[in-house]
């Protein structure tokens, strides 16, 4: 049976994923927008995949025989030229055929087959077998998968990327019913792509579920405003860099309790039935404001804002923490190491194995490629974000070989465009000497040596001298790389003592960031229901609100002052803070990690002098707060006081009113 | 349509999965091993779901009449009473109804069905839908289904839990189109069971695939030995805690490259398709030597031992280091923290936010329960392995409220079993007074708050005084729980000052390891192909051969002293290496983490006295090494060095043969 992975003769088909389909639209799909995260999977799959994708939209003129006032069965809907017929904004439609279907006034067609030439392109591409996915089960989908049939495809239906209509309430069972018998077969996400930063939705806090719980009983699912932020740097760091925005957006995307997560729920007997019913439709359905990864911030500027129903909002909390806080801790010891390198060495992540577990080994390698790194050891970082990945030889497979000069002989053979060797097994110098003799050897067969590696005792003492030896021997194409303990203190000396080597793999110190494993960050609760809150704990209290954070540069270009500031005001400087979800949909197809490096460069180019400096800045960088945050604090705190009192009902106006009058 | 979770009127039902049918047995499915992780799985999912499970065997006479001897088509196989009869030993049977078929000479039988109770044992127990898996797909389960099917079961077919025979090749794809034909699901482990540590084949270095070619290049597939071990412990530390080796055999256990997986490899042109090919067909088929987790160690002991062809004992290295390096690490600190309480509070891991991605979250919760703590907050620890989760509010609760008062009598109203709360939103002592003034309000109602948490600020200073006013108000039932920045010097403080607490959540330093966000460990070949082997490099030397620690106690059971010795040797002491699988495949059932818990506290009341502190002991614990193992480590430094001069040839004898001569 010939597997499910995307492969040669294999096409992607997006069925009508339209906004007239979509919540909100003319003639909505209930939960048709959960279709739009896995499908925007399929579709990055695909095309990483070199495969062809096609995309089909009703495309009608405005009096299509198929609406109401013509007399047929639904109102108007993807016309032409409008907004209701624009694919969903978050797909990415390069490398898309977009099939048009419809078109005329008589002309009414579900399937993507129907007066089209779908058959004749797909066939002109020699493909085979359809991937299918889209709106609506019971219509489009269903008549697409039968004439894709018809015409002596393979059809996959893509069981996470479909919803129905349910005009009546068994046309979901079956169509899927027919499109069984039909012969499809049904895939999921996880059965096609890779994604390591999948976590199950009891990956939580017990408190996030049972708080779900008390704000259903009591009705409270108006907005909450949620902010992401550290409290403090670590001491000796000057600036943090903002990572882990994406893993978050595709979290929130793909939310949702599992019928086995359910089962779990359940099986605990911790929960009642009506909470566990809440949880089989529970999504994140709001907005998502927040700094691009690779921005530099600093203390106490929020860097990821949530809007969203309060049992929502407070739910993600865990893991968004989870995400972020690790993320950003990596991207920013990274960031130091790129600093340290000046741009004279190859920069490698190396951290995999002492990695805390399997997720922060692939976040880790995600990170610091973000901030500047060159590439990871970590073959899934390849795979999943094409990170370029470098790598060599153990020192088991030296010892594995009789001999360490037959083990360097037998790996340039088997690679032999991959030849950096490792040096430290027994004797460096020994070592050296053998890379030496067999540099000629293997001359002769056409096999350059081209690097080797040192990876314990004094290495730069012995970068000199097997510089020196190499050098003397005429092998100066021969590069040295270090690994093995390093930081970035450790890369700023070999700078500062000008170390002939050109690479450092830079592992366990940097992926558990040794000098400051762990950062005060916190998510907070900055307004509910239009009004703004803070907690006031010692040594915790935050700012009140939704925020943003104006960022002034110098003549030279260079970051000069943040202000803290209100997210409603206007007030002078480049704004940090960005939309990027509403609604739970992302507002703009998913930015590549390259795009984002490139992006993370610049702001450390703009890092004032002093802050690229290893030790502590003095004095720090400058970040005020508004007038108006300043104010609000107070008002805050003398009605939260007022109201601390009683039991019962609002003393508050909402933010808006606040500014109204106070203003 | 049903979901796929197993539930009330499910069943599982495993065919012939006996030695027999196995690799090694008479009548051996190819692969037919690599069906028992998968049903391990299941069967303990069905098992913790308290839903019935059935095993089906082949349970014949010596003269069957489907032995070649008596004219049938197969060898003699599956004779009553022998063990090519019994069922893989690693499955657990407890609860598991056992059918018995074909138990006379005439009577053949390749369907559960045919000449068994277990039609009306299956309805007897109200079962509606069967989970089928098992040997082999082409006959004893195709035949077991179309009985189901014919008997009116709904049948799921547990897709990656059945291999095939194949006697003619289209056997199998022939079977498996069969049954979808009548109507079959089909699903995978992913499909039913949780798994937090499923971690993709890519997560791992790319030098162990280029390593891989190189071996395969060479025909280096001889056995290998290679050991885990920590070279120093930490500053202050005087012991470790072993953890993460079930972990470990669940990823060797199921240890395969996805067809996605290949396919992204194949997608990055770095390797020849010979590699890919070879990489389809990989699993782990070695054996695996551990201490149980729990066990106390120290440096330079082996922790774990891989015994395995080269190829497949290297590849493992990343991702076994990344599993035991972190489990270690949180389980070590963790004893520490359960040293400090001295039994005297609850301990509850509250780390997950903070703790370096997912899948550390879930590590640490199980490290930390290994190793003594009462419980966490993170919910999926409680479906995965039954672990207690605690949990009460947060912040942002008494935030998104009004007034604070409000928050608790809305949260115990929810909650009324479960009324801890949170008083350092705003000022402890007015929520203490607002606890005191609700506590009469909620008595009323049958209500009791149980306890209080502080979470910022002098806590120990806190504690006493909302200690006296909740006695002075008759609240001594109330219980204070603290959590904030803890680790096992605060526990200690709290139990020096006797402070009036009874429960901690530990979070942060607990699951980074703050002191010490990393260990100095390594993976290292000590054997090849019969042959010993070490590295010298400075500060990484290692002592070559397969190794065993023997400890001994002093006369009040505590321990006294380790040796390190060869594992061929036999010295005084316990050993501390157990046998945990052969040739891939485990040797008992899996333990579950109450009971290596339980050794884990057996071996903490054993630590000595001078290590059971938060300092540094002096001396430290005492580790030699054993008179044998020393003349190995010499022996194989001047054969090394012999040997490293030639390109070619062997100088080296069998380990065997080195005790055979020198002893």
């Amino acid at each position: 049976m010939k597997d499910l992975t995307p492969q040669s003769g294999d096409a992607l088909l997006i069925v009508d994923l339209q906004n007239d389909f979509l919540p909100g639209g003319s003639l909505a799909v209930p939960h048709g927008d959960q279709v739009i995260a896995p499908l925007k999977r399929y579709a990055d799959f695909f095309r990483s995949a070199s495969l062809p994708i096609f995309a089909s939209r009703d495309w009608h003129p405005e009096t299509h025989c198929s609406f109401e006032e013509q007399g047929g069965p639904w109102p108007p809907h993807c016309i032409q030229g409008t907004e209701g017929a624009d694919f969903a904004a978050e797909l990415n439609l390069a490398d898309t055929v977009v099939i048009s279907k419809a078109q005329t006034e008589e002309a009414d067609a579900y399937s993507a087959f129907q007066g089209t030439d779908l058959d004749s392109r797909l066939k002109e591409k020699g493909v085979r077998r359809l991937f299918i996915g889209g709106l609506a089960t019971d219509y489009c989908v269903l008549n697409t998968v039968r004439d894709a049939v018809k015409n002596t495809f393979e059809v996959v239906l893509l069981q996470d990327a479909i919803r129905a209509v349910n005009v009546n309430p068994e046309d979901e069972a079956r169509a899927l019913n027919e499109m069984r018998e039909l012969g499809c077969r049904f895939a999921t996400v996880n059965d096609i792509c890779l994604d390591p930063a999948q976590a199950s939705a009891l990956l939580t806090d017990l408190y996030q579920l049972t708080m779900l719980k008390s704000y259903n009983d009591q009705g409270m699912t108006r907005q909450a405003v949620f902010e992401f932020f550290v409290r403090d740097l670590p001491p000796h760091r000057n600036f943090l860099m903002c990572a882990g925005v994406e893993p978050v957006l595709r979290y929130l995307e793909a939310l949702h309790f599992s019928p086995q997560e359910l089962d779990a729920l359940k099986r605990s007997g911790r929960f009642p039935q009506e909470l566990l019913d809440s949880l089989r439709t529970f999504r994140f359905t709001g907005d998502v404001d927040a700094m691009p990864e690779g921005t530099v911030f600093f203390a106490n500027e929020p860097v990821l804002r949530i809007t969203a129903p309060l049992p929502e909002a407070q739910f993600v909390e865990t893991r968004i923490i989870n995400l972020l806080h690790y993320s950003i801790l990596v991207a920013s010891k990274a960031a130091r190491c790129v600093l340290a390198a000046q741009g004279r060495g190859r920069l490698v992540d190396f951290g995999l194995r002492r990695a805390h577990g399997a997720e922060a080994g692939w976040l880790a390698a995600r990170s610091s490629f973000l901030a500047g790194f060159d590439g990871t050891a970590t073959v899934l970082a390849e795979a999943t974000d094409n990170i370029p990945v470098y790598g060599t030889m153990a020192h088991s497979y030296i010892q594995a070989h009789d001999s360490e000069e037959a083990a360097f002989y037998e790996f340039c053979r088997s690679w032999p465009q991959n030849t950096t060797l490792l040096l430290d097994t027994y004797d460096v110098f020994e070592a050296t000497e053998s890379v030496i003799r067999l540099s000629r050897k293997l001359e002769k067969n056409g096999i350059r040596i081209q690097g080797v590696r040192l990876d314990s005792g004094d290495m730069q003492e012995q970068a000199r001298e097997v510089r020196r030896r190499l050098d003397e021997a005429g092998l100066e194409h021969i590069k040295i790389f270090v690994s093995g303990n390093l930081d970035e203190h450790a890369i700023a000396e070999y700078m500062a003592n000008d170390i002939p080597v050109e690479g450092f793999g830079i592992g366990t110190r940097l992926v558990v960031s040794d000098d400051a494993p762990f950062l005060e960050c916190a998510y907070k609760l900055q307004e509910y229901d239009g009004k703004p809150r803070r907690k006031r704990s010692k040594g915790k209290a935050t700012l009140p609100g939704a925020k943003q954070v104006f960022r002034l540069r110098d003549a030279g270009g260079r970051f000069a002052n943040d202000q803290l500031g209100l997210a409603a005001e206007e007030l002078e400087g480049e704004t940090l803070i960005a939309p990027m979800m509403r609604g739970g949909r992302r507002l703009h197809p998913s930015v590549s990690l390259q795009t984002l490096r490139a992006h993370a460069q610049l702001q450390l180019m703009a890092l004032p002098e002093p802050l690229r400096s290893l030790g502590t800045a003095a004095p720090s960088y400058p970040v005020t707060v508004s007038e108006n945050l300043k104010e609000l604090t107070q008002k805050v705190d003398r009605q939260t006081h007022a109201s601390s009192l009683g039991l019962n009902g609002s003393v508050f106006r909402t933010i808006a009113d606040f500014f109204r009058k106070a203003f």
